[in-house]
């Protein structure tokens, strides 16, 4: 089958690989219909994350199952299914404590920029629709697969409630999803720090109430003047690098919450300054699975429409315009069809 | 009058200095009815915070109201009241947020170990209890002004719920007062750490359920054992350490909070490692005067009684015994009589 490997920084490929095939008895195989490049891809294809060696790609998937292992009886060959990036078992304490994302038997994707696709744990992983949905929702299905969860997350972790004013810091997709989740959380006031105008286009069609350009001290400062000189109740934090911890953290009321889902680098917080602060902290892999027939409710009434994070879309062949466009923030998001 | 006044660290000394005077209309002045040594005093005791100067110390305090200023109506002259280490308006953003201890023209006390004080923002700080409450309760509300309103902030800020698993992290007064705080808000069971007889006394006293001797790696892998192989919902960090810090974040489970309310020194929080353990974090100075109503109604029904946490009652003149005494853990908490 062709599937996407990673060789170096910057070298993306589509190869010929073997298909994959059941490991384990809770193992099942799709056949993707469609997957995409993640933000998240990008810190290796930029070389801030090592490539020791070739390495396939894609965390991000939407497919029918071919195959299931012996244990596996919640799907069955034929159905359109929905599966998180993180596998989970959901039956160990983790799981039923919420946090599936840390599940004991967790294994990340790492192959679904591809054809097909071996699912590790796949009786708790994948969620099944009653029927194939059709293809002008499958690009919102495919985000609930990482970055609409993953926005969820955030805004979920850092307490967005009915009537709070929520910062949203990163306009990647994820960002993005974390302006639709802190709406239908309830937010009244939703900041989106952005400085690109078509991402600034969708955050407040997303359901953003205001735009903030300016980063640092000055972004900083300009939140403050839009929450009553203190702060904001809840601030997202999309992004993963110390300036924009920075930004969350300073952005957010004595009392309040900051989420934080971009994967941190170089982040170090000081625990006084944060002791200081009374904010509140909590991040991580996003529990995506325990989300997911929820948001697989809202898309398929309309009611979100989170898909709409995709500004390209290529055949897999083309997967490295697909990096490239991304890393040169041509596009938001890549989605990719095998 | 006479009031403590520390020289250099190791050197405490009680000095005749000017009575107190009212400064603004928001002030007043208390003559102390009991007042104690914290162990955040220990941090200039012990050298590790500088004494750049000398200057006077203590932070906690019931007294008798002596005089107000012209903005002062909520309390007057005679009234017996308790307020918090942190003074508020009680009327700011923050405030109305439920963090007072962040308040917008918050003033931290720094000169209680004397016989009259000068209370900032006394509107807002001060609760006058109905009548002169009996000596015996005097050691309880005296910790009402810090520890156990510490304790208190610690157990909410963990997310303690009923039902739940506590760890306290360290054995101090305020660690103490944190199995108080667990107990009172459901906590089913209460670990506590610590490797003194008789705190673990008095821990159990208070409501722990299993006490863990062990630190570090072994004191981690004991909590995991307790606690379904994942660790506790809520650890409450009462020390301020970077070892304290460790303890708590890795012997909670993921999803779980760690509440921490030792000042922190020379602590610093790795992003990545947050990130992936999924722990919820939140600190700072605690918001003692939200608490205040309650936890007075709670010591004057003898539901609780955190004023055992003094087993040393001294005059105010052998304050240097107080300090000396706690600094080499012959005592838990120090209690002076002016």
């Amino acid at each position: 089958m062709r599937a996407t490997v990673i060789h170096a920084p910057g070298d993306i490929r589509v190869e010929d690989v073997p298909e994959p095939e059941i490991i384990k008895p809770t193992d099942a195989i799709i056949r993707t219909v469609v997957t995409c490049v993640c933000g998240s891809d990008l810190w290796a294809y930029r070389g801030l994350e090592p490539v020791d060696e070739p390495h396939p790609m894609g965390h991000e998937y939407v497919g029918i199952v071919e195959e299931v292992g012996s244990e596996v009886t919640s799907v069955k060959p034929g159905q359109f299914v929905i599966g998180s990036f993180a596998t989970s078992d959901n039956t160990c304490p983790n799981c039923l404590a919420g946090y599936p994302s840390n599940c004991v038997h967790r294994e990340f994707m790492g192959t679904c920029q591809a054809e097909y696709v071996r699912i590790p744990n796949a009786q708790g992983t994948l969620v099944a629709t009653a029927e194939h949905p059709a293809d002008e929702l499958l690009p919102s299905l495919l985000t609930l697969s990482d970055v609409m969860g993953t926005g969820w997350y955030a805004a979920k972790a850092a307490e967005v409630r009915p009537g709070s004013t929520a910062v949203v810091v990163g306009d990647g997709a994820v960002g993005l999803c974390g302006v639709i989740a802190a709406k239908e959380l309830g937010a009244e006031r939703i900041i989106a720090m952005s400085r690109h105008e078509n991402r600034q286009k969708l955050a407040l069609e997303f359901g953003a109430t205001d735009i903030v350009t300016a980063r640092g001290d000055e972004g900083i400062a300009r939140v403050k003047e839009l929450t009553d000189g203190v702060g904001a109740d809840s601030v997202l934090e999309c992004v993963g690098t110390p300036e924009a911890m920075q930004q969350a953290l300073h952005s957010t009321r004595p009392g309040g919450n900051v989420g934080f889902v971009g994967v941190p680098h170089g982040v170090a917080i000081d625990g006084q300054e944060l002791f200081f602060s009374h904010v509140g902290l909590r991040g991580g892999p996003a529990p995506v699975r325990a989300y997911l027939p929820d948001l697989i409710g809202r898309v398929l009434d309309g009611r979100i429409n989170p898909g709409k994070v995709f500004d390209l879309t290529l055949p897999l062949e083309q997967v490295a315009e697909g990096y490239r466009a991304m890393d040169e923030r041509r596009a938001i998001k890549t989605l990719l069809k095998p």
